[in-house]
C-alpha cells in the first residue's frame, strides 16, 4: 500500500496521490516514519544533495535512477538499494508488466526485499549492481533519447515541407518490431549502407534548410558508409 | 497475376516466382512482352542503366525507388510511373495491409492504374511526386536507417560489455508505440535533455572504447542540449 506521495510542489502530490488512494504532502516533515520502504523518484542532481532532506529513518531507502550509485542513499539509513525501470514510467503508460526493472541492495536481504517489491509490478526483473546499471542506462539514452531525437527533427523538418510525419509512423513501428526477430546489424539499409553517391548528394541537398539534421545526416553517413569499407 | 520473376541471379528469381505462383527468369530476352505492368523492383544506380537493358514496351512500367525520377522510365515505355512503399519488404514482413505506397504516373489514366494495383496489397495509398517522394525518402532513411544503427551500434556495445541487448526491446518497442499517441517533441528525456552534466561526462567515459558512439553521443548531446538553451 502506498500511504503518501511528496513533492514540492502540493497539485502534483495531490494528482498523483489521489491516484493511487495515498495522501498527497509537500513538508518534508510531514513523512511519516513507520513506511516499509521509500521511494526517492527524484532528479539526479537532487539525489547528491539528500543530506538537506534532514530526513532519516531504519527502513529501506530506494532511489530509481540509473546512473546513480546505490550508496548516495547511505545518508538517509543503513538499507538502502534501487528500483531502476529501463524506461521513463508516465502516468499514461499502457501496460506496466513487461518492463525490465533492474535492481539492487546494500545486502541480500535488502535486495530479495526490492526485487519481490519490484515483480509485484513487473515479471521483467533482475539484479544490477551499479556498474551494470550505469551501463544499461547509457544503452537506454542511445536507443530512446537518441532514436526519439531523430524522430523529434523528422516530424520538424516534415512540417515544414508539408509532408505528413504520420506517413512514417508503420516504418518506426515496423524497425522497432523487426529487431525483437533479427540483430539490427543484418537489418540495416539506406543510400549509406548501398554506398549510394547520387542519393547521398540529392539528400544533403534537401537538408540545407535544416543544419541539425544535416549534421546528424552527415555524420551517421560517414560511419555506415564506412563500417561498410572495411 | 504476376507471371514472371526475373533476377540476374537464377536462385533468386526460381525463390520467389516459386511463392508467387510465377516462373522465374534470368535472361532478360524471356521477358514476356504482354503484361499489363512491368515493375522494376532494383537499385537506383540500375534504374539510371536502363537503356542498356534492350527492352522497351508499350505497356506499364513502374520502378519502386523513393529517390529516383519517374522520367528515368521514359526510354523503356511511353507509360510509366512509380510504386514506392516507404518500408523494406522483405519476404517475411508481417502484415503488408498498413504500409504506406505512394505512386505517381506519367499521365492521369496510368496514375489512376497504379494506384489502383497499389490499393490492392494496402489501404494506405497517396500520389506523391519525385520531388514529394524524395523528401519522404529522405525522413524515412533518418527515422528509420539511422534508429537502426543507433541499435546496431548499441548491440554491439551490450555484447563487449555482457549486456544483453534484448533487455533493450520494451524501451524500443514503447518509443515506436507513443509516438502515435504524442509528437516526439514533447516525449524528449534523457541526460542532454535536462541539461545533466554529471551523467553526460559519466557515459562519456563509458564510451571511451566506442569511437563511433561516442561521436554519436556528444553530436546528439550537443544539438539536444543546445535547443534546450534558446
Amino acid at each position: 500500500v502506498i500511504q503518501q506521495v511528496y513533492s514540492r510542489i502540493p497539485q502534483h502530490a495531490e494528482i498523483l496521490a489521489k491516484e493511487l488512494g495515498a495522501s498527497g504532502i509537500s513538508s518534508v516533515t510531514r513523512i511519516i516514519r513507520d513506511a516499509d520502504i521509500y521511494i526517492f523518484a527524484i532528479a539526479d542532481d537532487e539525489l547528491y544533495k539528500l543530506k538537506e532532506w534532514m530526513f532519516t529513518t531504519s527502513r529501506i531507502v530506494v532511489h530509481t535512477a540509473g546512473s546513480v550509485s546505490r550508496d548516495v542513499l547511505k545518508v538517509l539509513t543503513p538499507q538502502y538499494g534501487v528500483l531502476y525501470p529501463l524506461q521513463t514510467l508516465k502516468k499514461d503508460i499502457g501496460v506496466i508488466n513487461g518492463i525490465p526493472f533492474f535492481v539492487d541492495g546494500n545486502s541480500d536481504g535488502i535486495r530479495q526485499q526490492i526485487f519481490d517489491l519490484a515483480k509485484s509490478v513487473s515479471e521483467n526483473v533482475q539484479y544490477a549492481d551499479d556498474e551494470t546499471r550505469r551501463k544499461l542506462h547509457l544503452g537506454a539514452v542511445v536507443v530512446n533519447n537518441f532514436s526519439n531525437y531523430l524522430f523529434a527533427l523528422t516530424e520538424q523538418y516534415c512540417k515544414n515541407e508539408g509532408l505528413d510525419f504520420k506517413s512514417l509512423s508503420p516504418l518506426i513501428a515496423e524497425g522497432a518490431m523487426r529487431i525483437n526477430s533479427y540483430s539490427p546489424a543484418v537489418l540495416q539499409t539506406g543510400p549509406a549502407f548501398r554506398n549510394d553517391l547520387s542519393t547521398i548528394s540529392k539528400q544533403r541537398e534537401l537538408l540545407q534548410q535544416y543544419p541539425e539534421l544535416l549534421r546528424i545526416y552527415e555524420l551517421f553517413t560517414e560511419i555506415i558508409a564506412s563500417g561498410q569499407r572495411h
